[in-house]
């Protein structure tokens, strides 16, 4: 890890932080315009935080494993079952926080998993810290997989449209291109309502020295269009929050719009995600979140829309069918999504 | 027309107007939270409000024409040759203003047309006024026979998405299709960079009674696929900036990526234009404008991108090949895209 030194570390690639009594969490909803800090002196108010979209993408999976071990500081001096009541019933509210990004489910089962022998509070709170930090680790190691298995797949100067913000994903992709000697140009969609694309990712691929060019969610189909004036797109290059075994792609709403323009024009789309989802055998299996419409009138806070309109729809995310996607790419590989239930779908060694 | 005056105007139908040596434009820029008037005291005035977007769809056309009825009248008191030098200038700018929309050049034709045998200025500037204002009489008739024609194709309780701002066209279809005693449901996208649909489309369609939705631009695709909550979406409706006669149709940006998941999902698409381009042989003799890029890191005058991003892309329309194509609608009727070059290739009756 010595070469962690010289790596440019991008302002959203450390935005989780334990501090003495609290979690601290980069506000992404004003990110870049303003560089706030929730602090949250709670694992409830973690929760919270991730439910309003403080943070999202990665964000929740630090963000839980940060509240969690916040929470077993604070049961340091509680009998064991208390401590151990404390920790359950921050995991549940941590779990439940959003229903289709399951990383805070998968953070709050490797923390209970690690502390379920303890036979003392102090172990308790050691295990619980402990299996917190390498399982922020850990997701950052596959993440690092996954950035050099993408890569394989990205020829040096490969222009890539992306849409949304892949958060550790994106990080590692970058790093793992610039070790393997190659650079890419981004083009990358605004994703509205929240506006990850021309705010998260936008910025972090400009930090990282890539040249990025924004472009309206309405523009991708124009820029995978053959003969395009910024084209042509190499790939269609996005995170996945879920993959299930017959290789579905739920993502950031727009993607599928994004995947079927791509199938059309023959131009291939690479879906990340460090490992599909074994619980869910079809993409009928994952919810769908779905958010406060009224976000979709405004723009960063002010009303966009006419003051007579009171109806929207704000689906979070979308399902891209299999015969949309290229590969999935994990951090095992990358595999036709027809292959995903053969190497995922057994239970796991 | 007795019919008119039951008829609901909405504000956006009636906003062009000459007036004592100007010509009133609406400001579409900012409509609705803001009603203002762009006084033109000239017709190169008037150029440059359709080059900025002061008005844009239909709006050009009837701005152009009442420029053409200000420059007659100002030129009432020149010789001949000088009036009709000034209308030929006027004409020239009007023409030019913006290169995809063809309606400016069609009504500088039709007055050149109209006065090009006038033996005197008196005779020069009456037909000019006549030609200017029988032209946007026309067009407006024009558009009452595209709505009924696309009212035949869309029963009675149709859920039916569009792009952008259908203009004239939207509010004569609506007419139509109260008239033949149908209602519809209405999804509208928002159109970024300029929130045509969020703020034109979604108003108008509050003030004619309809009942809308209004979604992101990304939220199409998912909108059109099956088991949506939103849907099912009975069609995808739109204007057409121009189609050529091998049946292309060239339309604000975004229409194509909504056109391709349309046909994915088996879902038709419509397409509105008066008549098609006779000129273009093929989408590729369409020219597709650029507008200033910087317009998508801004929404509303608003920063809205990472001030670290300096690269972005903005053309105005897209080309939709005809094979997502389901009819152009125009006002002679419903057709293939692959029947337009034998109905309307032929030189005009």
């Amino acid at each position: 890890m010595a070469d962690d030194d010289r790596r440019t570390v991008p302002t959203l690639d450390d935005s989780v932080r334990v501090v003495d009594g609290a979690v601290l969490i980069l506000d992404r909803r004003v990110f870049p315009e303003k560089l706030v800090w929730f602090r949250a002196e709670s694992a409830a108010a973690v929760a919270g935080a991730i439910r309003s979209m403080v943070t999202q993408s990665s964000g929740p999976l630090y963000a839980t494993f940060a509240a969690l071990e916040l929470t077993a500081r604070q049961s340091a001096a509680l009998p064991l079952d208390e401590a151990r009541a404390a920790l359950d019933r921050a995991g549940s509210l941590l779990a439940a926080a959003r229903p289709t990004n399951a990383h805070p489910r998968s953070a709050v089962a490797a923390v209970a998993t690690a502390v379920a022998g303890a036979s003392s509070t102090g172990e308790l709170v050691e295990r619980a810290i402990d299996a917190a930090r390498t399982g922020a680790e850990h997701y950052r190691s596959l993440s690092r997989s996954l950035g050099r298995a993408a890569v394989e797949l990205l020829p040096d100067g490969s222009r890539l449209l992306t849409h949304c913000w892949m958060d550790s994903y994106l990080v590692e992709l970058v790093r793992a291109a610039h070790e393997a000697g190659r650079s890419y140009e981004w083009v990358a969609t605004e994703t509205r309502p929240y506006l990850q694309g021309a705010r998260l990712t936008a910025h972090t691929l400009r930090e990282l020295g890539e040249p990025v060019t924004l472009i309206s969610d309405s523009m991708g189909a124009a820029a995978l269009s053959p003969g395009a004036s910024i084209g042509p797109i190499d790939a269609l290059v996005t995170a996945a929050d879920r993959v299930s075994l017959d290789g579905s792609v739920v993502n950031k709403v727009g993607t599928l719009g994004l995947a079927i323009a791509a199938h059309a024009f023959d131009v291939p789309f690479y879906a990340l995600v460090q490992e599909p989802d074994r619980t869910a055998a079809t993409g009928a299996d994952i919810e769908i979140e779905m958010r406060d419409p009224t976000e979709v009138l405004s723009t960063l806070g002010r009303r966009t829309a006419s003051a007579l309109v009171t109806q929207a729809w704000y689906p979070a995310f979308d399902l891209t069918p299999p015969r949309f996607v290229t590969r999935v790419v994990t951090s095992l590989g990358a595999f036709p999504p027809h292959e995903i239930a053969a190497r995922f779908g057994a239970p796991a060694a």
